[in-house]
């Protein structure tokens, strides 16, 4: 929706001048810092903007919901997306055109579903990676020159061998099942996709999946094996509402967030500490 | 003292290019990084600069006094200033020009501290939305455009109705109250306005509210009612000091912060948990 | 390796247009965005890149070893340093020319381990700092104005008195020693550095100080006295490893990291919690 190439300003056609950049290296070291400083060096004229790097460490799953929730709204430019538990053991680096994006990171499914809502896949090619690069760090070493390179106009293609697009790796898609209860109510059963700074409880379910005319249903949490779950055990009441400011006190509700998905909320609160869930969790709304 | 519109640079005149960001929307999630994609796609020219986005969630009133003291240093701009518990609860959002400055965010009392202190407040607005906008998120869709539009030599008045100055939300301005004990003594009762990262304690209190020639002095702290007071019940001695190497290990200081406001201090240690006082606590000086 | 005078493309010869900006300031607080709006109102064309604000609060050494792990990779600018305990008493304020790069920040040894990695030093000042300026807040108020002079072409010689090489304060190096066991067995006593997000702990021993061809070796804690050591009592298997990836579940490993040094890591996993050291720590590797 909010793609257009002619973000970027420039005569020469699709040089893209604005980068992204989400990972899970944190503000607390210099990573993130240091990646900055070589971007700079090597294309001083783009604009890096920090998608966020505090996904959790090792989260490749959390991380790629993270790139498609934002994908939408970045228009032109070049995606760097590192959350990479496989740096140095062999894994694929990938550059992907989609869209007007290109995306830059691990072959380990971080990057393909922000890529296939920003268009089609287009010309997959995994990275060369040169002789003198720590087995540690390819953010700084790997990605952010093949990001550079993209920026001054390298083509995708040029970057490397190209990969077939169903040799990708992927992650599991999150859990959206419809469903009946023996008594006949209507169920979905949603994985929780995330929890956000306010304690917002995003689930994987449209905003279509739950008929509008819906004014109160129940909401049962299913803790992932071997995960406990604090401070909830049962079945929550729960009020189809359109903002936070429909909910009164302690009263949890389920709206259609800011990227179209159904969340669990509470007013001035948090949902996911008042129903004990977290990322990953598994909720059954009924009505 | 630091406005100088010549910092935009533009021959074409009060055209803004730099937009100083603030909220509570933390840097975990991608909140902050979609605003600035969406920025950087409407105004690709301009420079955003962060405030923090670590206002505790929700403290309005936090907000107003970060941007309050950060207004003196932000030379000519656009502040967009986001701490919305109302968002999608029908409060207005408002544009309002003072001084080399224009405001953009909720009508919650946000702003309006700051925006006095930038200068007479002028073309008040309330911003239209338009009708495909989440109730959840209008730091990225209301009042992101607003600021572009902004930057991009809109003014002010053409983005909404005039709201006349005293229809303003208003937050409480912080307590700070000269008095007397029975015996005596001047006394200044203030509200603790922030504790920052290092446990500096700064009061509603400003330099010359203490004369100068008053050595040493006590602090008590009272407070706020239903809050318990971890590991102070008493009074403590203070001595007034110009910098934090004036004080001795474990010494209790009040000097003139980088504000120009009263703050308690200990050096290369937290006076707030020295003192057991958090934002919101009043503490009373005697001399 | 990556300096290239070339990167700010100016015309007219060595003028930096890249800041570098380290800190113990936070993200919390505005400091570190007030900063950045002075620079950007002191000198709009300039790129300031964050390297990390985080530096545990006070620890000049933490941050001297960030600074210094980051050098390698800032091309030309000017770094901005401030971890600063001794503000406002008396310390001086320093800009020192080393290679491409300046830097301005406190004499407290921060900045003189990067300062020598990038180059001889050269043009060492002492700031001058005018009369209005407020104790506690020099990173606003002295460091900032002097690298916008800097970034404006200002000679580093221009900014205050010159300061004789031999009269600057050092932090202490970190301990790395070479030793042999009653047994003959040969050993590195190495300092903790660093332990970073993920927990691997980084040692102040440089790759060349372990043979490559020592396959298993041992790693015995010593703690900083004072200080207990949790988890982790005796010695511990190391296997030497190129790459996390090379390492089993659980398994200790050794690997030369992206900065060339000897680091002791655990795959997906904290080496530091699974060892029970931190930063200043002494590690004995045995072989």
């Amino acid at each position: 929706m909010t793609n257009g190439a002619a973000t970027n300003g420039g005569a020469a056609g699709p040089r893209p001048s604005t980068i992204f950049f989400l990972s899970d290296y944190g503000l607390r070291d210099e990573f993130v810092g240091v990646v900055h400083a070589v971007l700079r060096r090597l294309v001083p004229g783009a604009v890096v903007v920090d998608l966020t790097h505090d996904v959790p460490p090792f989260d490749v799953r959390a991380g790629s919901e993270a790139l498609l929730r934002a994908v939408p709204f970045l228009g032109s430019g070049v995606v760097l997306g590192v959350v990479d538990p496989g740096v140095g053991a062999g894994r694929r680096g990938l550059a992907i055109e989609a869209g007007t994006l290109r995306f830059v990171g691990p072959d380990n499914g971080l990057l393909v579903p922000a890529a296939e809502a920003a268009g089609e896949l287009h010309h997959i090619v995994e990275l060369d990676v040169g002789p003198d690069v720590s087995p540690t760090f390819d953010g700084r070493d790997v990605f952010a020159p093949a990001v550079a390179a993209l920026c001054d106009g390298t083509p995708c293609e040029q970057l490397g061998e190209a990969v077939p697009v169903d040799e990708l790796v992927r992650v599991p898609r999150p859990v959206c099942e419809r469903g009946r209860t023996s008594d006949g109510r209507r169920t979905l059963r949603a994985e929780v996709t995330w929890v956000d700074r306010f304690g917002n409880v995003q689930l994987a379910a449209s905003a279509t999946a739950l008929p509008e005319d819906v004014p109160v249903l129940t909401a049962t949490a299913e803790p992932v094996p071997g995960k406990a779950v604090a401070g909830w055990g049962g079945t929550e009441i729960v009020s189809r509402v359109r903002a936070f400011g429909d909910l009164g006190p302690g009263e949890v509700g389920v709206l259609v967030d800011a990227n179209r998905r159904l969340a669990l909320v509470v007013r001035e609160g948090s949902a996911a500490l008042r129903l004990g869930v977290g990322t990953g969790d598994l909720v059954t709304l009924s009505w």
